[in-house]
Order: C-alpha cells, then structure tokens, then sequence
C-alpha cells in the first residue's frame, strides 16, 4: 500500500529559515523611502532591528529561535498529503501532493511568520502591535502569536471581510485582540477616506496605510505585515523545506509542477523557494512554479513591474514590484486575502528572471474547483486556496490529454471554516466573476509615485 | 527537549478496532422491541446485518476493512500533545495531554464511525441514509462519509442548533447532503410535534425519531446513528488505541486520569475503552476515568439507571440505560451534542460497575475553560469539548493543591470553528446557565415504557 501522507518527526523539523538572498542571480533592487525616494530599511518606528537585519540579510540559513521552534512544534511539521482520490475523480495519470497548512491553530500558514514576527517584537520590549488583514486569515494568525507572548494587539480588518466573516473576529476577540472594520475613524487617513467615500468597502493597501499610521504615532508600538515582505517571506520557508524534506526522503519524488495562490505572496514563497534554488543553480531547469491570482485583481499577469507603495496613503517604503496602483482597490472577492494591488518584491524579481510564472482565473471556477475538491478529499478550503486548486485541476487534466504522469504539488495554504457564506453562495448560484477593472487600474497606475532614474 | 507532541506513522495505526463486550465483567442487559419488549437485534429495515452483528459481537479485535483504513489515513493517526503551555499557566505540576479529534476534515472524532457506517451500508446496496444531528458535528461527518462512497444523506438537524451554526449546515451542502431542521414538516412524528409546539427549539430525540421514520418508510434508506449503540463506540476505539499505543511507546507515560464529554457517549468511550481493559483485568486499579456532561442535562449524575426507547417517539429499540427520559427536552445549552436525554449503555454499565464516574458542569465555566485553552494551547475548541476541559483544569488545580503530578489526559473531541457565535456570546458576557429541570425530568421519567420483569 502506497502511503497517503508524509510526515516528519518533530525532532526532523528544519531549525533554520531558508533565505533567498543568498541564492539570486541578480540582487533585489532596494527598498525606497516614500519621502527622499532614496534606498532605505524598514522605517525603524515601525519595524524592530532583528526583522530588519533579516529583511536584508544575505545569509542562506537564518536560525529559527528555540523559543519559536518549541511554538512551531504545537502544529508542524504539517503533512504531506497524497491526493488519490482527487487524482481518481480526474481520471488523470498526475500524482497530485499538497501539503496542507490548514492544521494550524490559526487554521492557515499564516502563524509560520505571526509566531516569529511577536517573539522578535517580545525580545525588543515592545508593548503593542498594529496589523492589517484581508479574509481574517493574518489577523487571527497575529492574534494566536502575541497572545503567547503576551503582546497587545489592534487588528485594522478591510471592511467588506468584515462584514462577511464575523467568525474572524470572534476568533480574534477569543485570543485577545481588538479588531475593527478599515477604513475607521480611528486613524487619520481613515477619517480622510470615509470622507470621501462612506460606503468604502476597504482594501489591503487601506488597511495597512491605518495600521501604519497607528503605530508611527504610538511609541511603545510597532506594525507587523503578514506578507510582501522578505522576512515575512523568510519565515514562510519552513513549509517548503519540510515540504522538501518529505518529497525527497520519504514520498522518493520531485514535483514538475508547483502551484499556489499568491495575494501578498508568502505563503506561496515560502513553499517554492526552497525549490526554486534547484532551478537556479541548473539542477532542475524544467521545474514549473505558478503563482495564481484573481482576475480581479491580476497583479503579476497584469500589472507593470515598476516603483510603487506598499500602502494606499504613500507612508510606507515604496518596492519594485508588479502593481496594479495602490489607489487601486479590488472588487470584493472572497478571496480576502488576494485582494492586494502590489506583489512580494522576491516573487516579482524571479519572475522578471524567468524563475517563476503567473496565471489569473475567475472567482466562480475557483469555487468549483473547491467543491470537487471538499467533495474528493474532504477538506473545505479557503478561497484563497481555491484558486491553486483550480490550476492543479487544470494542469491534472493536461496530463489526462497527453497521458502524462506529472508530479504536481499544491502549496494548500489553509481551510475555509470561516468562508462557508462564500461557499453557500456558490452553491445556491449566487457567486459572480468581476471583470478585471482596466479603467481603475489605468486611472491607479496614472499615480504612480516619481522615482528618480538610478 | 521534551517533546510537544507525539505521531504514529501510517503504517501502525490501529487495524482492527477494539470490542469491550469481550471483556465485560457481566454481559450488557439485552436490547428490547419497542412493541413486545422482547430482547432484539437492531431493526433490519433500519440497520444492515454487518453492523447488527458487530452491535452484539464478543470478538475482542474486530478488522478495519481495508477501504476504511484507506479513508481513516487521510487523516489519522492523530496527534497526542502535551499541554504544556496550559500546565504553566495554571503553574500545576500535572502533566496534561490531549489527544486532538478537531484534525480530520469534519473537525472532529465524528468521522471514525461516519466512514465505517458509510462503508458497511454501501457494501450492502444501500442507495441512501438519514441520521440525526444536535450541534451538527455528526452530521457532516456523516455528510463527509457518504460523500466518499457516493450514498445520498438527508440530515434532520435539531432546530436550535440549525439557528444558531447556519456553517454546519452549508458544509453538509457542501459535501452533497441534505440538510433540514428538525422538528419537520417531513414526517408524521414531525408534525405531530410542531402541532402541539410550533416552536420547538428540537432535540435529539426528535431527530432521531424522523429520521427513524423517514428510513423505515423508504425501501432503499436506512438509518444511521452517530453515538450510544455498541458498534459506534467500537468504531471509536481507533482513537483510544492509538492514544494507548502513543502513551506507551512514545510518551512512556500511563494517565492517573482520563477525561472526556459524553452526550451519546461515544466520543469519550472510544477514548476510555482501550484502558478501561486495564481496570477490567486488575491490571490499573487506580485509574480514574471521568465522564463529563451537562449540569443541565446530567444524564449519568441525576438519571436513573433503566429502561428506556432511544428516541422520542418510541419507535427506536429500549435500551437499559441512564435516562433523564425520552421524552425530556433539554435546554438550548450551546454543545448540542450532548443534548441528548440517554446515555450509550457500554457506559452506563461501566459505572453501574465502579469502573468509570461522572461529573456535571453549567455552561458558563465551561467557555471560561475554553478560553482559558484558547489562550495557551491556542486551540479554539467545541462547546462539547469545553465541558471536559473545565474538568480537566479543576483537576489539574487539584493536584497543585495537593502538589501530586498526575498524568492527565483529555480527550479533545474537535475544534469549535462553528461555534464562534456561542464565544461571542460568552465574551459579550450574554451566556448564561441554565438550571437542572427537576419538574420536567420527572414528568419525563413518569413515561417511562412498561417492561415485564425479567
């Protein structure tokens, strides 16, 4: 009997987090600030030293503290699973693996980075943090990582994910943090935006421009981001390296294809990372890595790779990245979490050097691909998720048509217990796709802040 | 480091699940028909003959089919965990464990037996089922479980639990079932009982009466049942097996104290069975084994140990059994799933015997010890699973008091993703406890069926 999952001991869980930086063939460009438009770190007031230090390391291995590994061991090593049946309702010769993240207290791969982001805050005496959050997925994994250690918590959740995931609050509430639909009054540039528009149903790039603004006026608080940035995308590479690990030693294969749904793009990052080194130093060139993304909001397949915000309001350090403009604000998917108009600067690098590859689809075959996925292996996935499923379904059925028998492995990034209106919605035939907005996104992109030539 | 928590590997997880009727001191009193009163083997136009003959074996080791096992290792084995960080927090020197059932793809140990009953009735020809469900765990494990062999489901869902967990029923949808709530429109006994009480919050006596009818009425249904006979709480044993095997070759401990929730009775005793043999045999004369249930609906603490039909319409077998009375409705308390006026009677024969206790808990301490878990091991548990782990705390205090350091462990029946509104409701401070219902047990129990001396 084949196995259907693949798990590592704890005492075989990496002890350290796999860094990129030391792996490119052509560094990062750098981080700029809003203001002087000069190279800078991640302003200070918002961002301890030690996270700093890793935003900007070049070392390839980067120690995972014991005190966060001994949090890590409460739910990972997560499992890789084999999805036979899936493969069986497909009639397809792919051998379909996805390691899922949904075992996690906070139900996703979010808690990977929440954990270490509130320890290294914790270790530098800070008091208090600020967030953002989309579907409710970060913000309930920040809640889980400062209520261990202790830490104070202010969570700014897009209005429209509020409204349609109360569970994420209470969630939220249960750990002992405090969270409020964004834009709020709260904050300056949320009292700005309600001004102009009431009835704003939010955006990330929101969210974060009132969480930043939250804690550079707060001394004894900092922000934390649950994506988008390398130490985020840092913390994230444990789920590839197990994931690595399992295929290598215990399932005995590599994949051909590896898929995942990119919003800010860590949890995606962090599983093909570890993967993608093989693809740059020629030992597996014809590897395949798909960042999948809403229609709706089609950053990579869609938006130029050039200088933008990471935020609505222009305070946070402006990247080079693919961005759809961060005036622009995506249609109300369910897909909270993919609801952002830039990308995680690493992801859009390796896909400018050929490393990487992007592909959009509708929300409605997203959910179809949930369904038959919820109706072979049982899981109820999250929206976001969704949208890896439904190329993996795709990709399957390639091979069915050439008789191929590809590996293909699904970065599942969590469950969708939370998202279940989204899913009685698609099955009364309510759902709809949103067109990509072209004329929101050309007016955005016309914003763009000037960056003087290097 | 010690280690945090501890796995089987696929390969030796359990395969054949463990019969208590093997070893029972005296032999369990006899099942009786509803209309004779004589002793009866499961309706046959209710139940197929393999799981009739599973309900009255004497073999001590009954296989897992191998298509069970198949399904069971999409999930399991689960993982037993040490608490550690709850351990700290209520500074005991007990040590904690937990074995988690909130892992499987219906977030609770409810799939155990929901596979194994799908599975037997379609090896029979059966086309489809009806089964009750109070807080909607059971469900849509069942849901899950006819999913994977393609039989229809029709859930009569307990109405207040249908009001207040609208999740559960789209994840039934979900997984292709049908869903309504009970009492319905849909049977004769539905009728008569929204006739006398158009607004009957429901129970799981109700329940199962229309499913009882709806299966005896439909050639090609029967019924199935997710809790209190025989063969379900033999299907549970996996889960005490695995637990006794992690104990004993992993964590090299033995529990002075196992504790778990008991509203049919067969989450906890799938737990208990595998070390109650030890008590049986002489071999662990001081092990204690805590049943914990509702103080509104305290079956095994307030009810007398007798004759009684299963279900509220007296159409189901009378079993000898605790009971609060088949007619008694017991309050809308948040865990519906031990709302339930019986008791498994494996169960009540072991405490007839000495061989197990119980306790009673209201309702408000046990989401102030959900929170309390929610807080340190960072897993948001169901209402159910919440009455256990209020004992499992004072018990934990008790030996700090007395400075002993018992091994403890709990049987964490599943996570409470569906039951955020019931924590909303805690932290808003609006739950409340509902006291025992004297007057309307005793008004039940003087219904009680007639049963000729033996």
């Amino acid at each position: 009997m084949d196995k259907t999952k693949f798990v590592l001991d704890e005492k075989d869980m990496p002890t350290a987090w796999y860094n990129i930086q030391a792996d490119l063939p052509e560094p990062l460009p750098p981080l700029l600030h809003p203001g002087t438009k000069e190279p800078t770190i991640l302003p200070p007031p918002l961002f301890v030293e030690a996270l700093n230090e890793q935003e900007f390391s070049k070392e390839r291995w980067i120690e995972i503290p014991e005190e966060v590994q001994a949090i890590y061991r409460t739910w990972r090593p997560t499992a890789l699973h084999r999805a036979y049946r899936l493969e069986k309702a497909l009639d397809t010769p792919a051998r379909i693996y996805f390691k899922y993240e949904g075992t996690s207290q906070a139900g996703s791969h979010k808690p990977n980075t929440a954990v270490a982001q509130a320890y290294y805050n914790k270790q530098a005496g800070v008091k208090r943090i600020t967030t953002e959050t989309g579907a409710g997925q970060w913000g309930s994994a920040l809640s889980f990582g400062c209520m261990l250690f202790g830490l104070e918590l202010k969570v700014y959740m897009v209005k429209v994910s509020y409204g349609q995931k109360p569970y994420r609050r209470i969630l939220m509430e249960t750990w002992g943090a405090t969270c409020i639909p964004s834009p709020s009054t709260d904050t300056q540039i949320g009292q700005k935006i309600l001004a102009e528009d009431p009835d704003s149903p939010g955006s990330l790039g929101i969210a974060i421009s009132e969480a930043v603004e939250d804690a550079g006026t707060h001394d004894d608080t900092r922000y934390s981001l649950g994506s988008v940035l390398n130490h985020v995308l840092l913390h994230q590479t444990i789920n590839g390296l197990e994931t690595k690990k399992l295929m290598a030693e215990q399932a005995d294969v590599y994949p051909d294809i590896i898929v995942g749904c990119v919003g800010g793009g860590s949890n995606f990052a962090g599983m093909f990372l570890p993967f993608v080194r093989d693809k740059i130093d020629g030992t597996k060139p014809d590897l395949r890595i798909i960042n999948v993304e809403p229609e709706s909001c089609p950053t990579l397949t869609k938006g130029p790779l050039t200088w933008d915000f990471g935020d609505v309001a222009g305070m946070a350090p402006i990247a080079f990245m693919n961005t759809l403009g961060h005036g622009f604000i995506p249609p109300p998917v369910h897909a909270g979490g993919l609801r952002y108009h830039g990308m995680a600067p690493i992801i859009c690098h390796l896909l400018k050097l050929g490393l990487v590859e992007a592909t959009a689809v509708p929300q409605v075959a997203t959910f179809e691909a949930g369904v038959t996925f919820a109706r072979t292996e049982g899981i109820l996935s999250a929206p976001e998720t969704n949208h890896a499923i439904r190329v993996t379904i795709d990709e399957a059925l390639k091979c069915k048509e050439k008789g191929e028998s590809k590996v293909i492995l699904l970065a599942h990034s969590g469950h969708g217990h939370f998202d279940l209106a989204a899913y009685d919605g698609y099955l009364a035939g309510r759902l709809e796709d949103y067109a990509y907005p072209e004329d929101k996104v050309k007016e955005a992109l016309a914003s763009l802040p000037e960056v003087p030539a290097k």
